[in-house]
């Protein structure tokens, strides 16, 4: 049989199981008891011996015969809905029931179960990677914009700056859980109709089943409009939040990747590990690679929602059946492997200090060009003035050092000599020492960053437990 | 000059003014001026006439002058300066500031103003969507799973359905707003240095600084820890709030579309219009295709900001520039000509009642198959027998009908003679009378969905004043 | 384990085998046996009895002791080196290659194979589909535009309609598998060194292992320059023509639906088959939906494959891998599953000719307005008069109609009255008796549609073998 | 009014002409005007004076007029019609036609010259391409896979590598244009029944009317079967085209973006150019970016297409027509934006010769490791083990310079001393001598590409005429 790839290489154990083809037929087995309880106790005939030989045979679960019936019916819960009841050798359950009243509920239990464990999770990444930018806030690096050398900032800045993305993204699937709603027990076209028929049009009691089966789901809200789906844009809405999710790790894989090709740092290089097949010398970021691999492919899962959300007609259909059978765990699949793999990377990454320094002293006097310009406007000089002179020297200095023109980077001197600065060369000498590896507020920013993260931290303490598993 | 067709065909002038040349420059020029008063107050020389001469040119945009210097410098931001401060005769703006401390704080402003504007609008839909649902909550429709007649609810009920999910894309809409961080003045790699060079390391004034450029922003949350640009995932979530946004009304007018196939609803017809230049007789729901057309362009411009999000190199680059330019203004341009549309088309759409009941009467007995297994398990039956032998009856009575075998629909008949269903012809009858045109809780749903709608009207009582332009 | 519900639930043996992991696995070692040979036999010392070793051993494959392996190279392929050496207890293969040049070739040929398979079941659908609009040509229906009535057609033609799209797609596939270039043994930067060092710098021996090597795949085109990688923008294109062949199948579907919704027609109903687990009444659209749902589906790996399109750093990277893993095979699984069922709609589908009748009744004077229309244009009048007079009484027949005023349809009445149209109430009524259920050429054109086919199942005729197997 | 920022600020004068609104408009009119010709011809009544008529105001294009019209009709055609017909002072025109005859026929038109357009565009930047590819075809650089060193390749070779990947998919525009089938004059549900009607039910009429309007448009091939509309797969094949075109560029562009951070190359600096506003020693690849930007853009319409394809309802409807209305002129204006830049990028990059230098002798010992692997197997060593002992050494060599224990590169002298290998100082210096900066087959590859150019250049010669305007 062929394995979906994602959950098989990728996914951790406790996501896979919320998704394993047993453990969904498990939960609709138990909504599908809850179910016949709340009308036994709200008075509708249902023996207990019946109640009882559906729990005893709840775990018996054959997927074979379940297809064979499926073969026939063309209608996979119907299949279910014989196959429990033959086990059982009754026929109580699904009663007042449509099919999506089952697997919608079912679904969205998948669906908020994964959220959660993927809080959690993105939460632990946080945490390791504040931990990173705490270790690392004063270490100075050349920042680099447009991938070249611009200013000075630090290695724990540039991690903030993608965990302050993260945290960002995290309140938004907080939100998300938060307000999910579940769609309930809403009948054929969302009317509540054929339990209100099975309870002989009492109103009340219709609702206190509906109530009861939202305790038993353990999702806060509930939808009270639908029809016979809930509104596929909440499909959206939840691979949308996976989606952004994914952005800040896959910025952050990108930009290891690159300094990577610096040398300034490696997301790591295990013991037995080999970079390639044919060249035994290179340690590559396949780690890095594969989270931006995931994040392209989220986006592919993220426009299988997009093209159910607002596609539905009159009560709804089910061509969104075989979408969401692939986009929702798929999906899920993907952003847990590419956490995984982030905070694999988080432990494991390495950061070569001794290239980074060099890579600063190669870049020094132009990483300070605004602090000069900065000065220069202090003295007097137009912005606009100051700007056109350093520009003009810059270019020139580098444009000579490449073309080997010249050996030494005499950018200094160069300033120095155009009157137009109004800077000497001592006064030029004393920026330069003065700002040194100067980075702003950049220790400032990292505490700031540090202690979102320890406040959210303290608000989902049962994320610390999580471990990334050993990644392929 | 070729136009932008999403603004000029169907964007109100509200959302226009915010995206135009001209409104943005000014804005620009308003975020220069306000900047070099701070910087004032906290102490750098600044003349005052300086001040005075920019603000007194501030109105003059000169856009083909601009191109042209652009042409030169091959900088969109340097080209803007060089021409303010050739305008104002002074060099005073951008003192510490990178051109994204410009770009991004006002681009933010835009989209912050833009998703003020569509909250409301979508409000204000939401307002007329219930007064029409609250108009037809008892009108009985046959409701369609399959696009097939399945169960009786009510067109008040079905719009509702549509309703509460636009309810759930306008809180996201919501959390956004609230959530939205501006990024302030963070300087060229985001560590706020050449503010801090300005003000000779003075921390504190430097934070006094951005304080007062939020404040001028008006937009309440802000970034700590950027690069040279905010993070792109929040342009993510802004369009992917705008797609989920259309989710509803998307849904609605397909639902519509089918409805007119069906002769039981339509759009409206203006006096005046035309529906097809080669046939006179049609009524098209054009107006409706539309909505669908904007969600498959909003779908666009969410896979243009999904292609950015997570792409950023180092501090950043401009690799988004180009695609932010479209993206950002054109998604807000569709959403708003999708909500000026659906207003529209809540404010004229038809529904024919007479047709309407024609087509309940037709699929009568058969919309009741539910209440008729739910009486006969209340009888003892199985569920799944009752089930299996409705299933027969009714497929092969259909079958008939549909082949011309019979003519008249003789279901009821059916099974009044088959002794498994345990319910005889006139139990039957009574179950039809009874439960007639019955809709379960369609009626009390609705009135659930109005109330929700009403306390958020009263949070944003401005949304009453939008009145949808004359759509072309 | 976790299956993947495309390959396990929809899609065919022969896809299913091309993808497995088995499979994948021994078309490695007969390209690394490949090798090993034509290095042999150019010059290369391999002992005999090492070939011999590797050839006995490459049908024992052990995904386990592969895993196991590769937990600690992190490096799939050296593991899956590794275990074939180790079953063969020699180290032979692999030699002058980089881990591409055994993966890509092999993944190309999967895809290769695949692409043939999926050109034959097209053209079998298309054959089948011809055979249908064939039958139907005459069948005269009522055309919808907008989805309202609005001219007769057949259903042949309608048919035809799609059935021109889908040839149009298969010319499309077809010049992509004659063109397609396999990127064969470039080694790691793809200059061919190692294969060059290999063979001493014999450019000549470099060449005929190249040419071996692609003979073996059974590929026409190859590549000349190429990275460690063929460029991803050819995978974009593979699915991109799969995306472009749903395109005809969903348009069916939809309008098979819509079709469903009027009683017109339906995908067939097997016995034993379930159409809701609620209302035993219903006969749902279920395979037309999963249609639309695979093309949803297909969207979504399109833009996985857009998204590695174009975005290679230097001489290429594995960001790509787990991508490709995921996209690749389940784009082919759910055109498969969609073919697979386009086919199975086809075979059992029926057409409801009372019904189709009824309708026509019901639209007949409207769906001749352009042909008044026309005749009263040869007569002199203005055609905007003549469209403006029809426009009127059109309009207002059908309000009159809708809100019940009028029981019977006296359309032409009102035409004949009105002196602006020149035509008497027996002009009228001829043109009705004439034109009647008229067609214009739609005879023809399907004739056109099948002669097309026709020729193109006589290029390929293999595919008449194409069976569906029994859909779940 | 708000200008389509893709048309004002990069498009080429060719395409934005193509696309205008009153370009368009004259299309039109000149269609109408060659069937009411064709019409004359083939025997309907149209007086001399009526065609001359409309001859004459065929150029006076009011575009205010047309929409003042729409505001009542809403129906944009409807709206144009009465405006020519005004002008004229007749009613002749769009006789048997419906909206869709004129509009589909003219997007085609416009369509299909923009893809010629873009076709010669693509061709002339193969052609500056293997300029270039030939001059540095023998310029070693050190070739990167995962971004780190791995094998020396050339300048060439690389760029052939892009290419050849340009190449495929001008292959696949040129297969496009030959292919791309205009949907002709087909009536209001693709029938042509109504200028069968007008003909009197004269095929042959009808027929010969077709040709005549096929022919009036240069388009080669054509529909038989369409509905109202042409398949919207054709607009999907179109845009896909012009993604696939884009990926090489934009690989190509991704590349030079990492080289520039290695001070390797650059996408050239113009005279009076700015970097960056605030650091005045700034050098981007705001060119490259854009170009990236552009692919993403693309990426977007691909996405809005996508979502046209296979969404068909019966004949047709305009859920479409708000969409194609963006997507197929922006998709157009982007490509060629895309390919403005990129001519601009190949006419004016730098390499820098010497950088590339350090580069390769900074990575030398390990860019021949494969090499240094070969030999020991020659020599009878063990694939996988010379791989093991060689990844050994140059791991640690690697980790013992990055934190600074070793100064020089022993890793020549690490492999010496270990006995596994079998080979000696002297034999291994020897292998670094010769193979040295050795390329492989890199130099014959780049020949091949370039001869492939050439003979696509003299199949479309007039491609060489295209030069790139000054891009902004």
């Amino acid at each position: 049989m062929i394995p979906n790839v994602l959950a098989t290489r990728y996914a951790s154990p406790a996501i896979q199981a919320i998704w394993s083809t047993d453990g969904r037929i498990l939960l609709e087995r138990e909504l599908w008891i809850a179910v016949m309880k709340a009308q036994r106790d709200l008075g509708i005939e249902i023996p207990e011996e019946a109640i009882a030989a559906y729990e005893r045979v709840k775990n018996t679960i054959n997927i074979e015969s379940i297809r064979k019936r499926e073969e026939i019916t063309r209608h996979d819960v119907k299949a279910r809905i014989e196959e429990f009841c033959d086990l059982a050798g009754y026929e109580h359950i699904h009663k007042g029931m449509t099919s999506r009243d089952l697997t919608e509920n079912v679904e969205q239990l998948q669906v908020y179960k994964s959220l959660e464990q993927i809080r959690n999770k993105a939460i632990a990444a946080l945490h390791l990677l504040a931990k990173k930018a705490q270790l690392y806030k004063e270490l100075s690096i050349t920042g680099r914009t447009h991938n070249v050398a611009a200013q000075t900032t630090t290695f724990g800045k540039r991690l903030s700056m993608f965990g302050e993305e993260i945290l960002l993204s995290v309140k938004q699937v907080i939100f998300l859980i938060e307000n999910y709603p579940v769609r309930g027990l809403k009948g054929a076209v969302g009317t509540q109709m054929d339990q209100l028929t099975l309870f002989n049009g009492n109103i009340e009691k219709v609702a206190q089943l509906e109530e009861c089966i939202v305790k038993h789901l353990e999702i806060k809200a509930s939808f009270t409009n639908v029809g016979q789906v809930y509104p596929r844009s909440l499909d959206y809405a939840t691979v949308s939040a996976l989606y952004q999710l994914a952005a800040g790790p896959s910025s952050f894989a990108k930009t290891l990747r690159l300094m990577t090709g610096h040398e300034t740092a490696s997301e790591g290089f295990a013991k037995g590990q080999v970079g390639s097949s044919a060249m035994p010398h290179k340690m590559n970021s396949r780690s890095c690679e594969r989270i931006n691999g995931f994040a392209v492919i989220l986006n592919g899962y993220l426009n299988m929602a997009a093209g159910l959300s607002g596609d539905q007609w009159n009560e709804g259909d089910v061509s969104c059946s075989v979408v969401r059978r692939v986009c929702l765990p798929d999906a899920f699949f993907a952003i847990d492997g590419l956490l995984e793999t982030f905070l694999t990377i988080l432990n494991q990454m390495e950061v070569f200090v001794a290239v980074i320094e060099r890579e600063n002293r190669y870049y020094q006097p132009f990483l300070l060009t605004t602090t000069i310009m900065m000065e220069a406007v202090k003295r007097g000089v137009g912005r606009e003035t100051a700007h056109e002179v350093i520009k003009e020297h810059a270019v020139q200095t580098v444009r000579d050092l490449r073309n080997g023109s010249i050996e030494k980077n005499d950018f200094l001197d160069r300033l120095a000599k155009d009157g137009r600065l109004k800077l000497s060369a001592n006064e030029l000498q004393d920026i330069v020492s003065i700002a040194g590896n100067h980075s702003g507020m950049a220790s400032a920013q990292v505490s700031m960053f540090c202690d979102q993260v320890s406040s959210l931290v303290s608000m989902y303490p049962e994320s610390l437990n999580i471990q990334p598993g050993r990644i392929l």
